[in-house]
């Protein structure tokens, strides 16, 4: 695992992404933490008041794709064809290390997140579906919707695809060591980072599954 | 790492916990899942609209407290002594497991998710704010907020520290293998769980940690 350089100058910055001013939308940068992920949270409205969800999703272009399928009311509306938007927040986060400061006011996280706003809108052609649940699927595992079986007539009917265009939309991350107050400095506290990123361990291959079938390539080492 | 046994039955299900409804409460699962983390994604209104943001925060009891300090208007009114609460949807989530099924509609994840409704109010007793903050420490690290300065006058003056009681909230995880259609066991393609979780590496001391100054037994070996 990488860690963080502790020479590396610290920084806790906003990169200024709304699209509309073209001159500041840094899009690698909200490219590059979208695709990091595939859990959102997904935050809007039930009786006017907020609710955030854990969600899956994926990037195509510039359009985000949420699996709807939440079973909670305003998904289920916003999921018919035709129906208005859905005010929502897209967040995406990355923890990437514990800062530790000598002081506790300065404890921190390196970090990365990207915050999504817009009008989430029900996907209903089909292809458009078809190509969204495909993203999903490779967000989690890069090539894995090439090699399952993709979903039938009865399944896609079961499922609430929802849309929502990158277009207001704010990166901000954290990266280097702490930052501590000058006066602290000869203070007797261990000071630095703890990198943290996640780990995918030995893939545990179902009870049922098919003798002679290996593990693929696209996942991690056995 | 621990995996998840595939013999393990998958299950997908809401834990009821609204405490008004003691006898479906889980309490026990609800702190196990809000004590396992440390960044929540905090859901409030601006303008109407739906906003989601990263953020610290621990467990005290039955209470939640959040650090306000992140520059956003309303955690800023809502940070205000005497001001009416501010309605928001505090939610933790852990992934566990990437779940392959055969099939592209039944993949999914392993996770268990903490999702806490209520109104949160500015803390403004001394004692109590600081106890939150160290409570933040101690959620990152715990022990942490023993062996650092503690926040000074100014320090505090600086944060705003929000509290919001655990009363409305639900637990939801996914456990177990993927949960295939009968018809499809006979598909080629690999099923099973690939294990994730976060994994915390070797301590990167700070340039001008002073010498002598050893990593701490709380954090994990260098």
């Amino acid at each position: 695992m990488s860690t963080t350089p502790a020479a590396y100058p610290a920084t806790d910055r906003t990169v200024p992404t709304r699209s509309r001013e073209r001159a500041s939308y840094d899009r690698a940068a909200v490219h590059s933490v979208l695709d990091a992920g595939y859990v959102c949270h997904l935050g809007f409205l039930r009786d006017g008041r907020p609710v955030v969800l854990p969600t899956l999703y994926a990037r195509v272009g510039e359009q985000l794709y949420v699996h709807g399928s939440t079973g909670s009311r305003p998904l289920r509306t916003a999921g018919r064809a035709g129906s208005a938007g859905l005010p929502v927040c897209l967040t995406v986060t990355h923890v990437d290390g514990l800062v530790l400061a000598r002081s506790a006011f300065h404890h921190s996280l390196n970090y990365r997140s990207a915050v999504v706003h817009g009008d989430a809108y029900a996907v209903a052609d089909h292809d458009e579906r078809t190509a969204a649940l495909d993203a999903i699927v490779d967000h989690i595992v890069p090539g894995r919707s090439g090699d399952s079986r993709r979903a039938n007539a009865k399944e896609l009917a079961q499922t609430a695809v929802l849309r929502l265009a990158i277009e207001e939309v704010s990166v901000k991350l954290r990266t280097g060591g702490p930052n501590d107050e000058p006066e602290d400095r000869q203070l007797p506290y261990w000071t630095g980072v703890v990198p943290v990123a996640p780990v995918y361990g030995t893939p545990v291959p179902a009870d049922d599954l098919a003798p002679g079938i290996e593990t693929p390539g696209y996942l991690p080492a056995g």
